[in-house]
């Protein structure tokens, strides 16, 4: 098996720097939009087949060294009892907005609400035989609660805040009922042959250091000490975290994802060259000129500086408009390093 | 006059801490509503008597250590020849999308093209007969630079950053020919009588430090070196600045404005403490409860410590639902002090 991502992830020797990208598998690939032709977002992430085939296309296509399951970080809010459809960004129907919404929300046992995710991991990891290793993962509290709160896309957060200020109770009963699901479909996941695991906390920079340290931090640090132990790195990865990136490190994760706001050896020296770290390449540069995209490859590489413990990804998910073979040149120019 | 403002700008001793806002004339107060029935943001703007007034409803109204002129970013970008309505955000019509669009950008005289704005700032100088010290501003090249690629709002600044990297002669162009008039601006607003400036970097936190340093950093520098000598204090503000804090600051200003999403005593150090400083309340934290409110206020407060050099504000706008009665009552919990 191609193992130099999870060797990286461990902070072993590896012959070549890992890369994988966030969102590989979506809409910038033909293969994909010919699915979702047919296809709802929600139909593929539901029907293991399907995800399974979708998680395994960007695999055939570029020579990534991990595959990322097939899947949504909302998955779970259905069988919470809140209704979830995409239009095109996702849209919650009856989103939590008081204490007793919080009490309604389904406490679900994640092999009867999120079994078709597992079985999405079981088949693909074994369609994937050995090739790279298999990423579960699932959205961390507060990127999960906000959506549950907002009801969708939010500017500014101002219910989500609204709500764990005036109604800390509720608050805290939502982040222990969110953390659970989280932990506990990241732990199925593991079961289910995932070979690590990523928790996306993508619009926790949205927060100030003093509203994560207080209201999101012991949540966030549940999950990833629940995790710890299962034997699989963990990514813990946030976006606009650079103001407060030692409170974000500190709550937990083998390898820590930053966004591409901040310098590469910057980022890991606030982190600690104890810890593995995963990034930072500005999505929209794959969008450009191949000349570009692979002078910011190399100078990525060059901040990482030969390290033990790095990860070559993106500061954040791949666009959809993005060529495919900028996402080609991008990994093998990767794979060739920085000379 | 009440110069504690000026005087913390230029790191003096303060009886209590100053405190102005972002955006502190504007649609969350009833009086700008009732004119804004009447006339259009840029009516309102380009007007001299109105934007005078306007500009004074929120120092009547509170407390408040120093008036902004009430103005707009993009008013250069009519006098360059770009078209600019508000429906209701931002359209430039005609954007740039050429090293051609560049050239034919037009190099106005800022006395012409924006005499208005002098007008108004000489005409709220004497309306606040030294009540409060009157601050103006320009939008920084960058920012200013991408509304004038994007023709609006942008998520993820793809035509700007493809701009920067495929056309570096043409973007090396635009930014030239944008800092020059921002710097004019800069320099006729003090010329008429405002007594401190603020640069808008915006939208710099789209940025990775290295785009920032190689093709931001030396054009925010000439205006604000361009500005340095006159005698009156320079902040230079920017969002989502945390990853690349010191780049930020090094490129100049006596004071730097930072967000919500760093603490404020971590900011300080990586900038230096022989900075000023201004920040960094959460402009969400004006729409809930006065009390979770004046909680932070007060850890805003003893973050600060003490120190000189610290200018209370937000860290970004007003937001449009904002009550009014919780920017007094923020603006009265920051004369109180952290006690």
């Amino acid at each position: 098996m191609n193992d130099r991502f999870l060797r990286a992830c461990r902070r072993q020797s590896v012959d070549r720097t890992p890369v994988w990208f966030m969102r590989q598998a979506g809409r910038y690939m033909s293969e994909y939009r010919a699915l979702r032709e047919k296809y709802s977002i929600l139909q593929l992430a539901r029907t293991p087949e399907l995800a399974c085939q979708v998680t395994l296309q960007p695999i055939n296509e570029f020579s990534l060294d991990a595959a990322i399951i097939f899947a949504d970080i909302l998955l779970p809010v259905t069988p919470m009892g809140v209704n979830l459809r995409f239009a095109p960004g996702p849209i919650l129907d009856n989103p939590v907005r008081s204490a007793g919404d919080v009490r309604r929300l389904k406490d679900f046992d994640v092999e009867e609400g999120l079994g078709f995710l597992f079985e999405s991991v079981r088949l693909a990891r074994r369609e994937l035989d050995g090739k790279v290793p298999l990423i579960g993962f699932a959205g961390a509290p507060f990127t999960l609660a906000s959506y549950l709160i907002e009801g969708g896309h939010s500017d500014h957060y101002v219910l989500t805040k609204a709500f764990m200020y005036e109604q800390p109770e509720a608050w805290d009963l939502l982040m222990r009922k969110v953390r659970r699901i989280t932990a506990d479909s990241l732990k199925a996941q593991a079961a289910a042959g995932a070979q690590a695991l990523q928790l996306f906390d993508s619009w926790v920079g949205a927060l100030s250091p003093d509203q994560y340290r207080k209201s999101i931090q012991p949540h966030s640090r549940f999950v990833l000490d629940a995790v710890k132990g299962l034997g699989v790195p963990v990514i813990h990865f946030g976006t606009g975290t650079n103001g407060f990136l030692e409170d974000f490190a500190a709550s937990g994760g083998s390898v820590v994802g930053v966004d591409w706001r901040i310098d590469l050896d910057v980022a890991w020296k606030r982190i600690g060259h104890g810890r593995a770290i995963q990034g930072n390449l500005d999505p929209v540069l794959l969008l450009g000129s191949k000349a570009a995209l692979k002078k910011d490859v190399r100078r990525i590489l060059g901040q990482a500086g030969g390290r033990r413990g790095f990860i070559f990804n993106l500061g954040h998910g791949i666009l959809p408009k993005t060529p495919v073979e900028n996402v080609r040149a991008a990994v093998d120019c990767v794979h060739e390093g920085r000379s």
